[in-house]
């Protein structure tokens, strides 16, 4: 909690400059979620991950309802199986809303922390009326029953996006259970727990934020911008 | 009118619901639709359809001016000629925009319920302006006029999006005129007119949304959703 | 400047029906954008050029700060190289954002008029509180620094978009340093400074103007549209 509690104070920008600075080069960013509810504050927490897969997978569904059992100040991330996202957009191929209203006013009381949703949402006046933070890459109309099953809970779940190299169709983010999941208006970032500088990380945002306060702060009465950068930033 | 009135209390998200348990697993819905203008509420109408396509199709321009004949209470849908349709975002072939603000002036004044364009619309301050509900795949400046031609009004309509089968590029959503659109900020849905169970889903919406109301009340007492959801609907 | 004054008056629709008026078909709209901050009022400025491509490019990277020495009044368009670009969302292959919080604030202070960036930004608040109006294709949270440099300042930029034939995969919009770009909710047009018809193009605008503002009046007094349009446009 004492992470989280940190993390609380900073925004997923912030959190990328630090995973930059430690050789992570797309900053832990979950790219094209959009922020469809809760209030403007960062959002962190661990994840909860729900995979949904579909119904003709060979896998059984889970009995369990994933909602009902969502921890305290947990980040539900939920994915569909690699097969059934794209690297452009609507991102999914599933035209099926995967989660909503009744399932954020469940997570809701069970004080989870948001809901970060790798498909399509229903009931967007519920969530905003929950005030409860909701991000997705888009909407829909039509639960998800006819179509996809859940096929884990807490299991780490693949999320294919764009990348560079033009030969190569997409790039996978891995998302684990208990990673830490920072987000705001600008998109989720994930922080995995297991980083080999976790620590490290977790002390250079503070300094960085103080450095570019001072850059902002200069720029403001006039100083170049690379000028304030190359100084503010020159210990860290 | 007594169905639209029924609808009217209703939302996409409802009558998606009475779909699914009546056998359209996609519950009706038409995707990624943004709203980009009009009042909060529900609108509801039934679909006067437009189709566009090439200036180079064979087909000729159709004469008549498609907006000063729309019918009062129509919701206006219009689509691009299949092939100018793609699965993925911008979800169109066509930069220019095919709607634009003296088409909802006309549409207001005449009493239509809406505009569903498949396609960009323009002048977004002037639908704002005059309150009038507009969807949209997403914005434009430029008028159609260069590059498409009206070459049907109240032909049915199909829509190209994802679908989940990975060996097929996309599926067809139809909307035939006089078909039910029901459309809010979640997005548009299509109830068609012709459906043999149209009387049984106009009467199943208010008991499932009745039933939901509860399992919401129920949740917020602190009762798993799951265990709710069974009992509340279990005579659904 | 008198060209910005005159051009500040108009919407990018009102640009584009000009440019349509004098053969180009799509009006010079750039799509896909979307307005991320600044205030409701039409941006206009001429192209300050920033190219954006991989570390891996063959090409130096530019030693200067091209945010240090954007020009007043000048409108920074930043585009990555065009095998960087999609023409289908999210329209480019770099997860990274290019564009920041501090160069806006730096933009700002040296009385830049607005900022489009095809690609993502970053730090969407700082834009917002600063008031300063950026474009941008989507959002993001990490710095470009890690995967992109920049290669070119006030060099021609490219921008790959959607087109109507189907045998092709994209058609190119191009940019010069010293174009006009005026911008609104509705997205940024280019009104290239060589037009050959470029004075026609600016007179052409508020007649127009005042023609649709007619229409627009008879329409709300129950004249049907198409006639409205035939007289009021008629001599133009």
């Amino acid at each position: 909690m004492l992470v989280v509690k940190k993390l609380l104070q900073y925004t997923p920008c912030d959190v990328s400059d630090a995973l930059v600075k430690y050789g992570v080069s797309n900053g832990g960013y979950i790219p094209n979620l959009v922020k469809q509810s809760g209030p403007d504050s960062t959002v962190v927490g661990q994840a909860y991950t729900v995979l949904y897969a579909a119904k003709s997978d060979p896998r059984p569904a889970i009995k369990e309802s994933y909602i009902d059992i969502i921890p305290q100040g947990a980040v539900l991330v939920m994915a569909l199986a690699p097969e059934l996202q794209l690297p452009h957009a609507p991102y999914v191929r599933v035209n099926n809303a995967l989660y909503g209203g009744l399932m954020s006013t469940r997570a809701s009381y069970r004080g989870a922390a948001g809901s970060v949703i790798l498909g399509r949402i229903r009931d967007l006046d519920e969530h905003r009326e929950l005030k409860y933070p909701v991000w997705s890459y888009g909407v829909g109309s039509t639960a998800p029953g006819p179509v996809v099953k859940v096929v884990g809970i807490n299991v780490p779940v693949e999320i294919r996006v764009q990348l560079m190299e033009i030969d190569k169709d997409f790039e996978t983010i891995k998302v684990n259970a208990g990673d830490y999941i920072v987000a705001d208006k600008n998109g989720a970032v994930v922080l995995n727990q297991g980083h080999p500088k976790f620590h490290d990380i977790l002390e250079y945002i503070p300094k960085r934020v103080a450095a570019d306060t001072l850059v902002s702060e200069d720029i403001k009465k006039g100083k170049p911008a690379a000028e304030s950068q190359k100084q503010r930033r020159a210990n860290l």
